[in-house]
C-alpha cells in the first residue's frame, strides 16, 4: 500500500496516530476532524496516499464520495444540529489544502452557525462566446 | 430517467435551457456555471434528478467523482489561472444549495483571487471525550 512516512494522515491509517473513527472499508477510512467546524465534521480519505485527486485510481473514486455520502445522511439522523451538508475538497495549498493527503471535509451545517462557507457575491456573468472557448480550452485538455 | 419538470438542470439535461458543455456520459454531464467564481468554474451533475446526495443511487457516486478528477486535472493544464481546486457541493439550502438538483462544483483557484473560501479561523478543539461520543453517535446513524 502507497504510503508516506511522514503523512499524519497515513500515520492515522496505520494507527501510529490516534483519531476517532467513524467508518472504514477496504479503501477508505473517514474519522472526525479535530478542529470541526460544526460538530460532527468528518474527513474522508483513500487509505493510499494521495496528495492530489488527480492521482486517484478511478476504483477509488466511488468509495471515497459513496462514504461521504452515507456520512451526510448519518449526519442528519444523528440528533446534532445539521439542517445540511458541505462537502468539500481543497486541492493544492492555494485551494486551502493543509495536509498533502487527499480528504473529503464532510461538514453538518446549520442555520446561524457562522461557518462563513458561501460563495463570493457579486460574481460577473460571461458572455456565451466567452463560456464556450473556456469550455473549448478545458475540453482539449480531458 | 429521473426528472422533474420545473428543474433547470433537468432542463439543461434534456437540451430544453442551453449550457456550455465539458463533459458528458451516460450518467454524468459537465457544464461551466454561468456565475463563475473564477474562469473555467465548473458544475458535475448526474443527468437523472436528485435532489440530495444522499439519494444518488451508489453506481453513479464513482462517475460523479471521477468527472471531477478528470475536470481538476484538465483545469490544470489547460493554461488559464489555475494553482489549485476546490470541490465543492452544498447539499440542502442551509448549506448553499440554490438549485434543487445535487451538483459537485469544481473551482479553479489562484493566490489573490478573492474567492474567500477558507475555513472560518478559531475553530476550537473539542477533547478526546468529547470527540469518542459525536463518533458513536454518527456510527449508530451508518
Amino acid at each position: 500500500m502507497k504510503k508516506r512516512d511522514d503523512c499524519i494522515f497515513c500515520k492515522i491509517v496505520m494507527g501510529e496516530i490516534p483519531s476517532t473513527k467513524i467508518y472504514e472499508d477496504e479503501n477508505v477510512l473517514a474519522f472526525l476532524d479535530i478542529h470541526p467546524i460544526n460538530a460532527g465534521h468528518t474527513l474522508v480519505i483513500p487509505k493510499e496516499h494521495y496528495e492530489f485527486i488527480g492521482e486517484l485510481p478511478l476504483p477509488l473514486c466511488g468509495p471515497l464520495f459513496d462514504a461521504a455520502r452515507k456520512i451526510s445522511v448519518a449526519l442528519r439522523k444523528a440528533g446534532f444540529k445539521c439542517e445540511a451538508v458541505n462537502l468539500h475538497l481543497a486541492d493544492g495549498s492555494t485551494a486551502g489544502q493543509e495536509i498533502p493527503h487527499t480528504h473529503l471535509h464532510v461538514i453538518p451545517r446549520f442555520k446561524g452557525d457562522g461557518a462563513g462557507f458561501r460563495f463570493p457575491p457579486g460574481r460577473r456573468q460571461p458572455d456565451v462566446e466567452e463560456l464556450k472557448k473556456t469550455a473549448e480550452t478545458i475540453k482539449a485538455n480531458l
